[in-house]
């Protein structure tokens, strides 16, 4: 079925750089790079498929989930800025809203007020609880009217900087202290101001999966995260059994990692081989 | 001076990618890329300028030497391959001898016999020593007759697998159990393969530095490298401070080290944005 969907993103003037689904979470995250109108096309056919192919009335997962488009996040890359991935959140908004009748809440940078800054805060309920929330004034969609839709729910859209999926597994079964772990280095229980996590059984391979959002890489390394949540779980006696990247991680933080370990104080990306190929040839053209 | 000699090897269709100069080992590293060609034609020009600016009866430093311009390395990088780089080898090669009367040895996959392979084992004795050594039967050279270039000595060339030259400083002014280290380390004493290593004293920084090469980062890390000197060091009593590549290094090597580090078993180039959209971009034009 994602394949189908991601399918119909495809066309000129954007590429779809990742598919990647999780069969615990029951739940896919598609990335398009391209130009700005051309994605919001790609959107379009993506939510027109979406839309009938998911039901959320027969829909489980491990992760929280609100709409069958669950969130759609516009992030600057390159020669486009965040007030232009604002304007993009806003338009793709308006027309899904009108479109496909699906109530839409701003999010992030695009949100209207500060409570719809954090996806958390607007997913809370999910989708079998909006049906009442919608009706609440203060949950009053930002385009859409109070009416979720029967099958897709309603969808988060919104403009931020580039966020790293990152997910922990641990070496054991017990689910509670791999909770504590979360809670530990997750900002709104007290742990890192940027890092989001929860804590997943992962049936299937009967572990336990500590699976964050870093919102800021920059201010907060992925290594600083790992160790963090190596530190804790060896506390409770339990091993980091690996740790993988949802979708895919900016170039840069993959160097931090690599630097900040073998302790390059002078590393750049001018220490790397490729990299001043690139720029040679970006010059001679 | 060396702005001077890197300047000179500047010309169509090859770049020069690097020019690193230590002022402890009074050496420079000067890197070009280009069409093999074009790339001959850039060493000739360095060569003439290095010959014409550096009298080695007057040059000192840390990293033994033998010529104005030590060591000539062609490495495959793309479209290119090792046959080829060999062949041009011998070609830079004999051009030099006959141009700048400088005695020529091939050295590593260039080498003509087992004993040339290893530059350490050509450049025993160093500049000085070459005098005598040059008239040796066995050391009588590929290219040029054994007469020693009186201010430029001789040059080694071949055709090498990239090499990592990677250097980690000690927090300790004790080159004697700098010696150890980098002995425990290198393959020539016992330790890996394919490693080498050279302990010296950095006097301007008052530490003392195990300085690397790195001859397959494939099969041997520089995680792997950084993390057996650190342990080495360690047992002494000793902390590494930082370290450095000298040069460039090819970005495979430096996502290895990430990806071990955060236990990534699934990661690869796809698991990183710039390289996703690169590919997109490619397959587009």
């Amino acid at each position: 079925m994602i394949n189908a969907i991601a399918h119909a993103t495809r066309g000129e003037g954007r590429h779809v750089l990742d598919v990647d689904s999780d069969v615990d979470h029951n739940r896919s995250v598609i990335t398009i790079v391209g130009e700005p109108a051309m994605v919001a096309v790609g959107i379009d056919h993506l939510v027109e498929e979406a839309v009938t192919r998911i039901d959320l009335t027969k829909h489980h997962g491990e992760h929280p989930r609100m709409g069958a488009v669950d969130v759609i996040p516009f992030i600057p890359i390159h020669n486009v800025s965040m007030k232009d991935c604002i304007a993009l959140s806003r338009q793709v908004g308006k027309t899904i809203a009108e479109k496909y009748e699906i109530p839409v809440y701003l999010y992030e940078e695009s949100a209207t007020n500060e409570t719809r800054q954090n996806l958390a805060t607007i997913r809370k309920g999910e989708f079998e609880g909006f049906f009442e929330k919608v009706k609440k004034p203060e949950w009053k969609p930002d385009f859409g009217t109070a009416k979720v839709h029967p099958t897709a729910g309603v969808t988060a859209i919104g403009a931020r900087q580039f966020l790293v999926a990152y997910n922990i597994n641990l070496e054991t079964t017990d689910l509670i202290t791999a909770k504590k772990i979360a809670a530990a280095v997750r900002g709104s229980s007290g742990g890192l101001h940027d890092v989001k996590a929860l804590a997943f059984a992962l049936k299937e391979r009967n572990i336990v999966q500590i699976s964050m959002n870093l919102t800021n890489f920059k201010k907060t390394p992925i290594l600083r995260v790992f160790e963090m949540v190596k530190n804790e779980a060896e506390h409770h006696g339990i091993s980091v059994l690996d740790s993988e990247i949802v979708g895919v991680v900016p170039r840069e933080a993959v160097y931090a990692v690599a630097s900040t370990v073998l302790r390059m104080e002078k590393f750049s990306r001018m220490s790397v081989l490729e990299e001043r190929i690139e720029d040679v040839l970006r010059n001679k053209h």
